[in-house]
Protein backbone atom coordinates (compact mmCIF):
# COMPACT_ATOMS: atom_id res chain seq x y z
CA UNK A 1 0.00 0.00 0.00
CA UNK A 2 2.36 2.90 1.17
CA UNK A 3 5.29 1.55 -1.61
CA UNK A 4 4.52 2.43 -5.30
CA UNK A 5 5.73 -0.58 -7.13
CA UNK A 6 6.41 0.77 -10.25
CA UNK A 7 9.65 1.89 -11.86
CA UNK A 8 8.34 3.66 -14.04
CA UNK A 9 6.28 5.82 -11.78
CA UNK A 10 10.14 6.81 -10.32
CA UNK A 11 11.54 7.65 -13.21
CA UNK A 12 8.36 10.60 -14.55
CA UNK A 13 8.64 11.55 -10.41
CA UNK A 14 12.49 12.36 -11.19
CA UNK A 15 11.55 14.11 -14.36
CA UNK A 16 9.00 16.54 -12.78
CA UNK A 17 11.53 16.96 -9.41
CA UNK A 18 14.33 17.78 -12.54
CA UNK A 19 12.50 20.90 -14.09
CA UNK A 20 11.16 22.00 -10.23
CA UNK A 21 14.74 22.65 -9.78
CA UNK A 22 15.10 23.89 -13.77
CA UNK A 23 12.00 26.11 -12.43
CA UNK A 24 14.22 26.84 -9.15
CA UNK A 25 17.05 27.84 -10.92
CA UNK A 26 15.31 30.18 -13.09
CA UNK A 27 13.68 31.90 -9.98
CA UNK A 28 16.93 32.36 -8.25
CA UNK A 29 18.36 33.81 -11.14
CA UNK A 30 15.53 36.32 -11.49
CA UNK A 31 15.42 37.49 -7.79
CA UNK A 32 19.59 37.72 -7.91
CA UNK A 33 18.97 40.31 -11.45
CA UNK A 34 16.31 42.00 -9.79
CA UNK A 35 18.37 42.70 -7.12
CA UNK A 36 21.58 43.61 -8.46
CA UNK A 37 19.54 45.82 -10.93
CA UNK A 38 17.86 47.70 -7.73
CA UNK A 39 21.15 48.38 -6.42
CA UNK A 40 22.91 50.07 -10.09
CA UNK A 41 20.11 51.55 -10.50
CA UNK A 42 20.11 49.38 -13.80
CA UNK A 43 16.86 49.91 -15.49
CA UNK A 44 17.84 47.59 -18.03
CA UNK A 45 19.01 44.54 -16.63
CA UNK A 46 15.40 45.62 -14.22
CA UNK A 47 13.35 45.39 -17.67
CA UNK A 48 15.09 41.90 -18.77
CA UNK A 49 13.91 40.58 -15.30
CA UNK A 50 10.58 41.83 -16.11
CA UNK A 51 10.72 39.46 -19.24
CA UNK A 52 11.85 36.55 -18.55
CA UNK A 53 8.92 36.37 -15.96
CA UNK A 54 7.04 34.41 -18.69
CA UNK A 55 9.41 31.49 -18.69
CA UNK A 56 9.15 30.91 -15.12
CA UNK A 57 5.12 31.23 -15.49
CA UNK A 58 5.59 28.92 -18.31
CA UNK A 59 7.38 26.31 -16.10
CA UNK A 60 4.72 26.45 -13.56
CA UNK A 61 1.90 25.60 -15.63
CA UNK A 62 3.53 22.40 -16.84
CA UNK A 63 4.80 21.34 -13.86
CA UNK A 64 0.96 21.45 -12.87
CA UNK A 65 0.38 19.56 -16.02
CA UNK A 66 3.03 16.87 -15.69
CA UNK A 67 1.49 16.39 -11.50
CA UNK A 68 -1.91 15.89 -12.99
CA UNK A 69 -1.19 13.01 -15.62
CA UNK A 70 0.78 11.61 -13.26
CA UNK A 71 -1.68 11.36 -11.05
CA UNK A 72 -4.69 10.01 -13.38
CA UNK A 73 -2.05 7.67 -14.52
CA UNK A 74 -0.18 6.14 -11.73
CA UNK A 75 -2.58 6.96 -9.04
CA UNK A 76 0.01 7.01 -6.88
CA UNK A 77 -0.66 6.81 -2.89
CA UNK A 78 0.74 7.72 0.32
CA UNK A 79 4.37 9.06 0.64
CA UNK A 80 3.98 9.50 -3.39
CA UNK A 81 1.18 11.10 -3.58
CA UNK A 82 2.22 13.34 -1.22
CA UNK A 83 6.00 14.28 -2.95
CA UNK A 84 3.36 14.94 -6.18
CA UNK A 85 1.03 17.53 -3.96
CA UNK A 86 4.71 18.76 -2.46
CA UNK A 87 6.02 19.20 -5.53
CA UNK A 88 3.17 20.70 -7.22
CA UNK A 89 2.76 23.84 -4.12
CA UNK A 90 6.79 24.12 -4.69
CA UNK A 91 5.93 24.95 -7.99
CA UNK A 92 3.34 27.68 -6.99
CA UNK A 93 5.73 28.72 -4.55
CA UNK A 94 8.25 29.49 -7.11
CA UNK A 95 6.02 31.03 -9.56
CA UNK A 96 5.58 33.78 -6.54
CA UNK A 97 9.10 34.00 -6.08
CA UNK A 98 8.99 35.02 -10.05
CA UNK A 99 6.33 37.51 -9.38
CA UNK A 100 8.54 39.41 -6.39
CA UNK A 101 11.61 39.02 -8.56
CA UNK A 102 9.50 41.05 -11.01
CA UNK A 103 8.29 43.73 -8.35
CA UNK A 104 11.68 44.14 -7.33
CA UNK A 105 12.78 44.89 -10.92
CA UNK A 106 9.83 47.59 -10.79
CA UNK A 107 11.17 49.15 -7.67
CA UNK A 108 14.39 49.48 -9.75
CA UNK A 109 12.71 51.34 -12.31
CA UNK A 110 11.28 53.73 -10.86
CA UNK A 111 14.63 55.29 -9.04
CA UNK A 112 16.57 54.24 -12.59
CA UNK A 113 17.87 57.67 -12.75
CA UNK A 114 18.58 58.66 -8.97
CA UNK A 115 21.84 59.07 -8.05
CA UNK A 116 22.96 55.91 -5.59
CA UNK A 117 22.67 56.64 -1.90
CA UNK A 118 26.13 56.91 -0.15
CA UNK A 119 25.12 53.24 1.92
CA UNK A 120 24.93 51.50 -1.62
CA UNK A 121 22.17 49.58 -0.33
CA UNK A 122 24.17 47.57 2.18
CA UNK A 123 21.10 45.90 3.89
CA UNK A 124 19.61 44.87 0.70
CA UNK A 125 22.38 43.40 -0.90
CA UNK A 126 22.72 41.11 2.59
CA UNK A 127 18.97 40.27 2.31
CA UNK A 128 19.35 39.22 -1.28
CA UNK A 129 22.25 36.68 -0.59
CA UNK A 130 20.44 35.88 2.29
CA UNK A 131 17.33 35.21 0.63
CA UNK A 132 19.33 33.92 -1.95
CA UNK A 133 20.99 31.28 -0.24
CA UNK A 134 17.84 30.08 1.42
CA UNK A 135 16.23 29.42 -1.68
CA UNK A 136 19.23 27.13 -3.45
CA UNK A 137 19.22 25.73 0.46
CA UNK A 138 15.25 24.77 0.40
CA UNK A 139 15.46 23.57 -3.33
CA UNK A 140 18.39 21.01 -2.73
CA UNK A 141 17.23 19.72 0.76
CA UNK A 142 13.85 19.12 -1.43
CA UNK A 143 15.77 17.45 -4.31
CA UNK A 144 17.75 15.37 -1.04
CA UNK A 145 14.69 14.80 0.97
CA UNK A 146 16.63 15.93 3.60
CA UNK A 147 14.83 16.80 6.81
CA UNK A 148 17.29 18.29 8.83
CA UNK A 149 18.68 20.56 6.74
CA UNK A 150 14.88 21.80 6.01
CA UNK A 151 14.14 22.56 9.70
CA UNK A 152 17.99 24.47 9.51
CA UNK A 153 16.29 26.20 6.43
CA UNK A 154 13.03 27.14 8.26
CA UNK A 155 14.99 28.40 11.49
CA UNK A 156 17.03 31.10 8.98
CA UNK A 157 13.69 32.91 7.90
CA UNK A 158 13.75 34.76 11.86
CA UNK A 159 17.18 36.09 10.06
CA UNK A 160 15.66 37.65 7.61
CA UNK A 161 12.72 38.40 9.28
CA UNK A 162 14.59 40.87 11.43
CA UNK A 163 17.05 42.12 8.86
CA UNK A 164 13.89 43.10 6.89
CA UNK A 165 12.66 45.03 9.91
CA UNK A 166 15.73 46.91 10.16
CA UNK A 167 15.73 48.00 6.69
CA UNK A 168 11.97 48.99 7.25
CA UNK A 169 12.48 50.99 10.24
CA UNK A 170 15.93 52.79 9.07
CA UNK A 171 14.11 53.76 5.76
CA UNK A 172 11.24 55.23 7.56
CA UNK A 173 13.27 57.02 9.84
CA UNK A 174 15.39 58.48 7.33
CA UNK A 175 12.23 59.34 5.47
CA UNK A 176 11.08 61.25 8.57
CA UNK A 177 14.25 63.50 8.38
CA UNK A 178 13.98 63.99 5.17
CA UNK A 179 17.08 62.10 4.22
CA UNK A 180 16.01 59.97 1.63
CA UNK A 181 13.86 61.21 -1.09
CA UNK A 182 10.14 59.48 -0.41
CA UNK A 183 10.14 57.91 -4.11
CA UNK A 184 13.65 56.17 -3.54
CA UNK A 185 12.53 55.17 0.34
CA UNK A 186 9.48 53.54 -1.10
CA UNK A 187 11.21 51.51 -3.73
CA UNK A 188 13.52 50.71 -0.86
CA UNK A 189 11.04 49.38 1.62
CA UNK A 190 9.06 47.09 -1.60
CA UNK A 191 12.36 45.99 -2.22
CA UNK A 192 12.98 44.62 1.49
CA UNK A 193 9.22 43.00 1.55
CA UNK A 194 9.73 41.62 -1.83
CA UNK A 195 12.66 39.68 -0.53
CA UNK A 196 11.14 39.15 2.98
CA UNK A 197 8.33 37.39 1.25
CA UNK A 198 10.87 35.26 -1.25
CA UNK A 199 11.79 34.06 2.20
CA UNK A 200 9.14 33.35 2.87
CA UNK A 201 8.43 31.05 -0.06
CA UNK A 202 11.65 29.42 0.82
CA UNK A 203 10.55 28.39 3.94
CA UNK A 204 6.81 26.87 2.75
CA UNK A 205 9.13 24.65 0.59
CA UNK A 206 10.99 23.41 3.52
CA UNK A 207 7.33 22.84 5.25
CA UNK A 208 6.55 20.90 2.10
CA UNK A 209 9.75 18.51 2.13
CA UNK A 210 8.62 17.94 5.81
CA UNK A 211 5.49 16.53 5.25
CA UNK A 212 6.51 14.39 2.34
CA UNK A 213 8.83 12.64 4.55
CA UNK A 214 7.04 12.46 7.73
CA UNK A 215 3.76 12.73 6.62
CA UNK A 216 3.03 15.77 9.05
CA UNK A 217 1.85 18.92 8.23
CA UNK A 218 4.54 21.63 9.84
CA UNK A 219 2.86 24.71 8.40
CA UNK A 220 1.24 27.07 10.93
CA UNK A 221 2.49 24.97 13.80
CA UNK A 222 4.73 26.57 16.77
CA UNK A 223 7.69 25.35 16.49
CA UNK A 224 9.28 24.19 19.91
CA UNK A 225 13.11 25.42 20.26
CA UNK B 1 -12.71 6.83 -18.45
CA UNK B 2 -13.73 11.14 -17.88
CA UNK B 3 -16.63 10.71 -15.61
CA UNK B 4 -16.71 9.24 -11.97
CA UNK B 5 -19.02 6.07 -11.19
CA UNK B 6 -19.17 7.02 -7.28
CA UNK B 7 -21.67 9.08 -5.68
CA UNK B 8 -20.13 8.57 -2.70
CA UNK B 9 -17.14 10.46 -3.99
CA UNK B 10 -19.88 13.46 -5.03
CA UNK B 11 -20.87 13.21 -1.52
CA UNK B 12 -16.98 13.79 -0.44
CA UNK B 13 -16.27 16.51 -2.73
CA UNK B 14 -19.19 18.71 -2.03
CA UNK B 15 -18.01 18.20 1.40
CA UNK B 16 -14.63 19.21 1.17
CA UNK B 17 -16.28 22.31 -1.65
CA UNK B 18 -18.55 23.49 1.51
CA UNK B 19 -15.40 23.76 3.73
CA UNK B 20 -13.77 25.77 1.39
CA UNK B 21 -16.13 28.40 1.54
CA UNK B 22 -16.71 28.12 4.79
CA UNK B 23 -12.87 29.37 4.41
CA UNK B 24 -13.89 31.44 1.73
CA UNK B 25 -16.12 33.66 4.04
CA UNK B 26 -13.69 33.44 7.13
CA UNK B 27 -11.15 34.73 4.90
CA UNK B 28 -13.68 37.72 3.64
CA UNK B 29 -14.42 38.39 7.19
CA UNK B 30 -10.82 38.82 7.79
CA UNK B 31 -10.17 41.31 4.94
CA UNK B 32 -13.18 43.32 5.93
CA UNK B 33 -12.51 43.98 9.51
CA UNK B 34 -8.77 44.45 8.66
CA UNK B 35 -9.64 47.44 6.54
CA UNK B 36 -12.61 48.86 8.96
CA UNK B 37 -9.51 48.44 11.76
CA UNK B 38 -7.19 50.25 9.61
CA UNK B 39 -9.84 53.02 8.29
CA UNK B 40 -11.28 53.63 12.32
CA UNK B 41 -7.53 52.87 13.53
CA UNK B 42 -9.47 50.62 15.73
CA UNK B 43 -6.41 48.97 17.19
CA UNK B 44 -8.07 46.45 19.05
CA UNK B 45 -9.88 45.11 16.01
CA UNK B 46 -6.77 44.93 14.53
CA UNK B 47 -5.67 42.70 17.33
CA UNK B 48 -8.46 40.58 16.75
CA UNK B 49 -7.94 40.12 12.84
CA UNK B 50 -4.30 39.16 13.75
CA UNK B 51 -5.70 36.44 16.44
CA UNK B 52 -8.00 34.91 14.53
CA UNK B 53 -5.54 34.17 11.18
CA UNK B 54 -5.13 30.76 12.72
CA UNK B 55 -8.75 29.81 11.87
CA UNK B 56 -8.08 30.21 8.44
CA UNK B 57 -4.96 28.67 8.53
CA UNK B 58 -6.42 25.41 10.45
CA UNK B 59 -9.15 25.54 7.53
CA UNK B 60 -6.13 25.21 4.68
CA UNK B 61 -4.78 21.71 6.83
CA UNK B 62 -7.75 20.20 6.63
CA UNK B 63 -8.77 20.99 3.26
CA UNK B 64 -5.37 19.30 1.84
CA UNK B 65 -5.78 16.69 4.11
CA UNK B 66 -9.42 16.13 2.63
CA UNK B 67 -7.82 16.55 -0.90
CA UNK B 68 -4.83 14.43 -0.45
CA UNK B 69 -7.47 11.67 1.28
CA UNK B 70 -9.97 11.71 -1.58
CA UNK B 71 -6.85 11.51 -4.48
CA UNK B 72 -5.84 8.00 -2.80
CA UNK B 73 -8.81 6.68 -2.04
CA UNK B 74 -11.16 7.17 -4.82
CA UNK B 75 -8.58 8.10 -7.48
CA UNK B 76 -10.37 10.53 -9.61
CA UNK B 77 -9.96 10.94 -13.02
CA UNK B 78 -9.87 13.49 -15.71
CA UNK B 79 -12.15 16.68 -14.61
CA UNK B 80 -13.29 15.18 -10.78
CA UNK B 81 -9.30 15.24 -10.28
CA UNK B 82 -8.68 18.81 -11.91
CA UNK B 83 -11.58 19.94 -9.15
CA UNK B 84 -9.98 18.41 -6.21
CA UNK B 85 -6.68 20.15 -7.56
CA UNK B 86 -8.16 23.19 -7.95
CA UNK B 87 -10.11 22.98 -4.81
CA UNK B 88 -6.44 22.76 -2.88
CA UNK B 89 -4.98 25.41 -4.68
CA UNK B 90 -7.93 27.43 -4.23
CA UNK B 91 -7.67 27.15 -0.33
CA UNK B 92 -3.94 27.81 -0.45
CA UNK B 93 -5.06 31.68 -2.28
CA UNK B 94 -7.88 32.05 0.34
CA UNK B 95 -4.68 31.05 3.22
CA UNK B 96 -2.68 34.18 1.70
CA UNK B 97 -5.96 36.68 1.48
CA UNK B 98 -5.91 35.72 5.31
CA UNK B 99 -2.24 36.46 5.44
CA UNK B 100 -2.97 40.05 3.75
CA UNK B 101 -5.55 40.92 6.06
CA UNK B 102 -2.81 39.89 9.10
CA UNK B 103 -0.79 42.24 7.10
CA UNK B 104 -3.45 45.35 7.24
CA UNK B 105 -3.89 44.96 10.38
CA UNK B 106 -0.62 45.34 11.45
CA UNK B 107 -0.59 48.79 9.47
CA UNK B 108 -3.54 49.49 11.35
CA UNK B 109 -1.44 49.09 14.27
CA UNK B 110 0.83 50.84 13.57
CA UNK B 111 -1.02 53.77 13.68
CA UNK B 112 -3.29 53.27 15.73
CA UNK B 113 -2.75 56.58 17.71
CA UNK B 114 -2.80 58.69 14.72
CA UNK B 115 -5.84 61.35 13.98
CA UNK B 116 -7.85 60.01 11.10
CA UNK B 117 -6.73 61.96 8.01
CA UNK B 118 -10.05 64.28 6.32
CA UNK B 119 -9.87 61.75 3.60
CA UNK B 120 -11.12 59.25 5.60
CA UNK B 121 -9.16 56.89 3.31
CA UNK B 122 -12.43 57.11 1.06
CA UNK B 123 -9.91 55.08 -1.54
CA UNK B 124 -9.02 52.32 0.80
CA UNK B 125 -12.65 52.09 1.54
CA UNK B 126 -13.78 51.64 -1.81
CA UNK B 127 -10.76 49.79 -2.84
CA UNK B 128 -11.56 46.76 -0.17
CA UNK B 129 -15.17 46.91 -0.95
CA UNK B 130 -14.24 46.27 -4.21
CA UNK B 131 -12.20 43.46 -3.08
CA UNK B 132 -14.01 41.89 -1.11
CA UNK B 133 -16.69 41.61 -3.73
CA UNK B 134 -14.24 40.24 -6.14
CA UNK B 135 -13.60 37.76 -3.74
CA UNK B 136 -17.53 36.55 -2.88
CA UNK B 137 -17.90 36.38 -6.62
CA UNK B 138 -15.12 34.29 -7.06
CA UNK B 139 -16.06 31.91 -4.14
CA UNK B 140 -19.63 31.78 -5.41
CA UNK B 141 -18.65 31.27 -8.93
CA UNK B 142 -15.93 28.59 -7.79
CA UNK B 143 -19.42 26.56 -6.30
CA UNK B 144 -21.65 26.92 -9.50
CA UNK B 145 -18.48 26.13 -12.08
CA UNK B 146 -20.00 29.04 -13.79
CA UNK B 147 -16.97 30.18 -16.44
CA UNK B 148 -18.56 33.26 -17.89
CA UNK B 149 -19.05 34.90 -14.61
CA UNK B 150 -15.41 33.77 -14.06
CA UNK B 151 -14.11 35.52 -16.51
CA UNK B 152 -16.63 38.76 -15.60
CA UNK B 153 -14.57 38.97 -12.37
CA UNK B 154 -10.70 38.01 -13.70
CA UNK B 155 -12.01 41.46 -15.72
CA UNK B 156 -12.89 43.00 -12.31
CA UNK B 157 -8.90 43.25 -11.65
CA UNK B 158 -8.17 45.70 -13.87
CA UNK B 159 -10.31 48.29 -12.07
CA UNK B 160 -8.36 46.88 -8.54
CA UNK B 161 -5.32 47.40 -10.35
CA UNK B 162 -5.54 51.05 -11.52
CA UNK B 163 -7.49 52.36 -8.33
CA UNK B 164 -4.69 50.53 -6.45
CA UNK B 165 -2.48 52.76 -8.53
CA UNK B 166 -3.94 55.93 -7.75
CA UNK B 167 -4.14 55.71 -4.07
CA UNK B 168 -0.06 54.43 -4.28
CA UNK B 169 0.39 57.72 -6.67
CA UNK B 170 -1.48 59.98 -4.67
CA UNK B 171 -0.22 59.25 -1.39
CA UNK B 172 3.62 59.14 -2.76
CA UNK B 173 2.75 62.84 -3.80
CA UNK B 174 1.07 63.55 -0.47
CA UNK B 175 4.09 62.37 1.57
CA UNK B 176 6.78 64.45 -0.88
CA UNK B 177 4.45 67.49 -0.21
CA UNK B 178 4.85 67.13 3.62
CA UNK B 179 1.31 66.69 4.08
CA UNK B 180 1.51 63.33 5.44
CA UNK B 181 3.31 61.87 7.66
CA UNK B 182 5.91 59.00 6.72
CA UNK B 183 4.03 56.75 8.72
CA UNK B 184 0.78 56.99 7.78
CA UNK B 185 1.75 57.09 4.29
CA UNK B 186 3.59 53.90 4.19
CA UNK B 187 0.97 52.29 6.18
CA UNK B 188 -1.41 53.47 3.48
CA UNK B 189 0.59 52.36 1.05
CA UNK B 190 1.02 49.20 2.33
CA UNK B 191 -2.74 48.77 2.70
CA UNK B 192 -3.04 49.34 -0.64
CA UNK B 193 -1.06 47.24 -2.06
CA UNK B 194 -2.20 43.96 0.27
CA UNK B 195 -5.88 45.05 -0.98
CA UNK B 196 -4.31 44.37 -4.54
CA UNK B 197 -2.73 41.20 -3.88
CA UNK B 198 -6.28 40.18 -2.40
CA UNK B 199 -8.01 40.82 -5.88
CA UNK B 200 -5.05 39.08 -7.30
CA UNK B 201 -6.09 35.74 -5.19
CA UNK B 202 -9.23 36.44 -5.97
CA UNK B 203 -8.80 36.43 -10.04
CA UNK B 204 -5.96 33.05 -9.55
CA UNK B 205 -9.13 31.09 -7.94
CA UNK B 206 -11.26 31.95 -11.05
CA UNK B 207 -8.67 30.78 -12.93
CA UNK B 208 -8.56 27.17 -11.32
CA UNK B 209 -12.40 27.14 -12.45
CA UNK B 210 -11.43 27.70 -15.60
CA UNK B 211 -8.89 24.94 -15.61
CA UNK B 212 -11.54 23.03 -13.64
CA UNK B 213 -14.33 23.63 -16.47
CA UNK B 214 -12.30 23.76 -19.66
CA UNK B 215 -9.63 22.22 -19.23
CA UNK B 216 -7.48 24.36 -20.34
CA UNK B 217 -5.25 26.46 -18.39
CA UNK B 218 -5.62 30.57 -18.76
CA UNK B 219 -3.20 31.37 -15.67
CA UNK B 220 -0.08 33.74 -17.55
CA UNK B 221 -2.40 33.80 -20.81
CA UNK B 222 -2.96 36.92 -22.24
CA UNK B 223 -6.26 37.77 -22.90
CA UNK B 224 -7.85 38.83 -26.14
CA UNK B 225 -10.73 41.31 -25.81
Amino acid sequence: MTRHISEQFDAELDAIQLKLLEMGGLAENQVKNAAAAFVAHNGDLAGEVRGNDRSVNALELAIDEDCTHIIARRQPAASDLRRVIAIMKAGTDLERVGDEAKRIAKSAQAIEGYERPDHEYAEIRRLSTLVSTMLTKSLDAFARTDVDDAFAIIDLDDEIDSLHQDVIDRTQASLESGETPAREALAHIMVARALERIGDHAKNICEYLVYVAKGEDVRHAPRSS
